[in-house]
């Protein structure tokens, strides 16, 4: 089953995704079994994030080849971790497929896409096992984890090099019914391919991350788990950046300048 | 106006507290002006963290005396910023007034608390002037950043140091009408006063941070900004830690060790 967060009559609502149409929901399917209010052929849907996490976690150097590159250009932060440690993204960068990303007018230099597979928990967690940390994950969605390099580089926390809005495209929905781990993660710029690699090759897999996590922190239901990335691109204002999960679908978002945005709230 | 949440039947429920009662609300009164729905005696009140923020920014080296103590132990992250520069917090960490912070089983070493001013923000901002972000804040509160230092020192985040189940006591109100830096902040461990310093003693104040945040970042009704500590000091199972604001209130939590709390969910 496909889970979605549509824009209907100005408000945010829950949705599951068929072929042709989209189904309103009552509520979140997450914890609940809404009934279904409404239909709208799935061409008219405004794509939200599929979902608000209470907690928005996310790893880093995760994929060896990624660890290996980063390490070749100098970060010395590029080393295999020994243990499945976290970091935090924030609320306000969210945006949803077909979203622009807009690059903010100081930024100069990189300025990067991490197409990342995204888990979605479904329960109240606290120290799982695997077993339970698997039967957790309600189900997966994809993540652009787009960052301002210079950013990253010159201030003393990720704040704004990964966290201004726009920066976490994520979407289009929420698939429940996939083996998540034996797929294939493909980044495209503006049709062609940039990156192409197994969506499985992690140094620690979702269910290491959650039953490291839930040795202290309860993970609740919508929480996020973001899974780092194998390879990145630069991205220009102009381009539409896709990042595809193979058996989940393709996220794809415009990339703007800011001064395209007008004013803003 | 002091607004708090407290459980009832239960449920979360927005509260306006007076001096021997608590009226039960409708709704929040961040964005709306709710009903009075029932009351509870104070006393009987069972406080939770008074807002759940959509996003939950910290700052830390903020003070100048503070920085001066870390750079004399060594921690060559302890230079005065430059920039105001904030971090993130987890939700997961938050707890009420009055319930225990638990002390996890592996930890070692130095457990300290960090007596904080919180600003709660009351509107969606961007692109705040220093007058606009005085104006969006609803109100002050509490915090004590409860960090396990050796987790501080060895993780690559502060993942579990400082967002690990109960280290993040907030509370026990919001206090909307005071003028919040030119108060006391005082930290008492089981009725000893271990620090006290002018709360207001910043590097960068929070209409600083609110300005520098909002250039990148859509800030959001319900948002928290920790304003970073003077002093810290060291917390035992079975201390009972306060940490007071003049004109605000006082946060008092109970330290348990793990062991103490039984099966958790």
């Amino acid at each position: 089953m496909r889970y979605a967060r549509v824009s209907a009559g100005g408000r945010a609502v829950w949705a599951r995704v068929g072929e042709e149409e989209v189904e309103l929901l009552s509520g979140s399917p997450i914890e609940t079994d809404p009934e279904v209010l409404g239909v709208l052929p799935r061409a008219d849907a405004v794509w939200l994030p599929p979902v608000v996490p209470p907690v928005f976690y996310a790893v880093g150097m995760n994929y060896p080849r990624h660890i290996e590159h980063a390490a070749r250009l100098g970060n010395p932060a590029a080393v295999v971790p020994e243990r499945p440690e976290v970091g935090y993204r924030a609320n306000n960068a969210l945006t949803g497929h077909r979203t622009p990303i807009v690059r903010p007018a100081e930024v100069e230099g990189r300025f990067e896409a991490e197409p990342e597979l995204v888990a979605v928990i479904g329960r109240t967690l606290r120290r799982a096992t695997r077993d339970e940390a698997r039967a957790a994950v309600f189900g997966w969605t994809i993540g652009n984890d787009v960052s301002a390099r210079t950013w990253q580089h010159q201030d003393r926390t990720f704040w704004r090099s990964k966290n201004s809005d726009t920066f976490k495209p994520m979407g289009p929905w929420i698939e429940t019914d996939v083996d998540a781990l034996a797929q294939t993660t493909t980044l495209r710029v503006n049709g062609e391919v940039r990156a192409a690699f197994p969506t499985g090759d992690m140094v620690f897999d979702p269910f290491d991350y959650i039953v490291e996590i839930t040795r202290h922190n309860t993970m609740l239901p919508g929480d996020v788990l973001w899974m780092g990335a194998e390879s990145t691109c630069g991205l220009a204002p102009g381009d539409t950046v896709e990042v595809e999960i193979s058996g989940i679908g393709t996220l794809s978002n415009p990339v703007q300048r800011e001064e395209e945005q007008g004013n803003r709230p």
